[in-house]
């Protein structure tokens, strides 16, 4: 098939220190959403180091399907809920994103309303139906997690270690428009830390509407159709193929991007602009662009895709660099090789904001939420 | 299926001609490629008026299917091909495009090289099989006819009235990163003018590549998979999604568009950048986005994507608002209804880069070959 599919993993070893990325230097150590400061390894097994309220536990293999029943997520905070394996979450996390995108599949199917009320309703309701269908399967599976969904806002149980962060329809203009690509994102974070993720996206477009299921675990890797993900190789900006977006706000942070737009469409093979955050991070562990980076995502835009790219063996940090958790305001993810090179212009750009008053303290994080952050 | 079939026809009549657009105000004078100043409209028939050298044909219908054997493009010029029906060319159009298409998806196929010669070696091995079975399958049609093409430049007859454009990938930026869309274009112009085009687009990407093809043929429509499609009804700048390319060159009209990427970026829906134009202007004709414009395009990157849209309703202008022709060095396609809007800043930006001593005479016309523009 394509591309991504003949790349060997990319794993930036050094270099991920130095720009303080979220990927561990060793994939063994992700097979548990830990902080990295409580495991020690064994040859080739990575023991988690559990801090005393937690249950240990063993993982051997870095591929999911070989860690099923080994590696439990341990569930302290609120107990209705045991225990979860890695293959129990990811597979709740996967029906749940394709639950939304048949409601999503059934509106795209539908003739369009021309009237720009009538479309407007179409978005909205897609938008809600699509979030209750994935919440319908939450709380079946998990009733006291708590959950970010774009739409309601924050339920659930705030002692929980799980926040659901739920985009039930990401790219909605595309949505809107017919136009290719929009996507349900769906990930779920344990103690702050991305830990299983899903992103459903509408491929094609009209006369021939595709999907194709991004799915990954934190320490099992990324997958795309259920086979195995990487990053691209490619090693300078001069050869890269770059991704960004413009959020809603027009402020300064927004014309500083259309400036870091005209800065890498100059020195590298485009930059493109598709409109949907998840999809552009999933295009990034696929392989088919080298980095993409924008201002004022929200955590559900962000949760799915970044555990996407690190699965994948790409690298994500913050647009100044600084280590990246999904309620920060600025996301930039790589294949790695480049990160060092884009944050050059990227930084400088975020610094100077920053410099300009601009706010790049945590959006937001549910109040009571407690995390390993 | 997808939004664009729900929509009716919207072809700007009174706006057209005061934006010198090349659409005509009755879809009939278009079904076959004359000037419409030879043509008179008896009822529901439109009989074109042929110069005295070609013959007579009628045609009532505006639909392809219809009108199968009754208009012929008379063919004086070079006398080894006998008149050619619009159904006969369109054949071999869409017969040539998807020729080539399977050239590309076998190259879609492979496994990467990953180095960055190695990627190279795929895209111009790529490019120049794909025009060579394209040409085999015009050569063994229509000996005689006139061929340009982005690889092999300009061979055949220059005495023809038949120019063939063809551009054999076009995107080849996103087809060496597996990044959709890219396409096989092929365009014909009768005497300078558009008369049949088809281009197959490349969608989904790895794991689920697939393609859709665009066809329309003068006066007899515009189609995806063989269904008709129309451009959409939407009638401000406001709730427009556009699309906008940027070329290698990077001047002074380089930096114009960036500038006008800004300034619509901040008032529509939105400005996609999506890299491949044949591609962008079979989405303004699918009705998934309004308009798309570009600086430093050529023939074979127009031919086929500006009769698509005219077919399916919409507007083709250059830049500055004056008459398109597929030889000119800037094209503004639209829905119509959003095209004087987007004029005001446009036009107004390209008079500017003309004031400033930038060129917008004819890029290229093959010597000798008589047109009716």
């Amino acid at each position: 098939m394509g591309k991504s599919i003949a790349f060997s993993a990319n794993i930036p070893s050094a270099f991920s220190l130095l720009a303080r990325s979220t990927t561990s230097p060793n994939k063994f150590s992700q097979a548990f959403p830990v902080s990295h400061r409580n495991y020690h390894l064994h040859g080739l097994h990575a023991i988690p180091h559990w801090n005393s309220k937690f249950k240990r536990a063993h993982c051997t293999k870095s591929l999911l399907s070989e860690i099923t029943n080994q590696g439990k997520f341990p569930k302290m905070a609120a107990q209705s809920t045991g225990p979860i394996t890695p293959s129990e979450l990811i597979e709740v996390v996967k029906t749940a994103a394709q639950t939304g995108a048949e409601v999503v599949m059934d509106a795209v199917n539908k003739p369009r309303n021309i009237s720009y009320k009538g479309l407007t309703d179409l978005v909205t309701e897609t938008d809600k139906m699509s979030e209750a269908a994935i919440l319908e399967v939450v709380k079946k599976n998990f009733a006291d997690h708590l959950i970010l969904g774009e739409e309601g806002g924050i339920i659930g149980n705030t002692s929980s270690d799980y926040l659901w962060c739920i985009d039930p329809l990401d790219g909605t203009t595309n949505f809107a428009h017919g136009y290719p690509s929009f996507a349900v994102s769906v990930g779920v974070l344990y103690r702050g830390n991305p830990a299983a993720a899903a992103v459903v996206e509408f491929v094609g477009g009209p006369m021939c509407w595709n999907t194709r299921t991004f799915s990954a675990i934190a320490g099992g890797g990324a997958f795309c159709n259920d086979q195995r993900i990487h990053v691209s190789e490619t090693k300078t900006v001069e050869q890269s193929l770059l991704v960004t977006g413009f959020g809603y706000e027009h402020d300064i942070a927004w014309a500083t991007n259309i400036e870091l737009f005209k800065e890498f469409t100059d020195v590298s093979r485009g930059v493109r602009r598709l409109g949907a955050a998840a999809v552009d991070m999933c295009h990034v562990a696929l392989g088919i662009a080298e980095a993409y980076w924008e201002y004022r995502l929200k955590p559900w835009d962000m949760a799915a895709g970044v555990l996407m790219v690190e699965e994948a063996g790409g690298t994500v940090t913050r647009m100044d660099g600084g280590k990246f958790c999904v309620f920060d305001r600025s996301v930039l993810v790589s294949n790695g090789s480049v990160h060092a090179k884009l944050l050059e212009k990227i930084g400088l750009a975020t610094e100077k904001l920053k410099s300009e008053g601009i706010d790049f303290t945590l959006w937001y994080k549910p109040e009571d939420y407690e995390t390993d952050l």
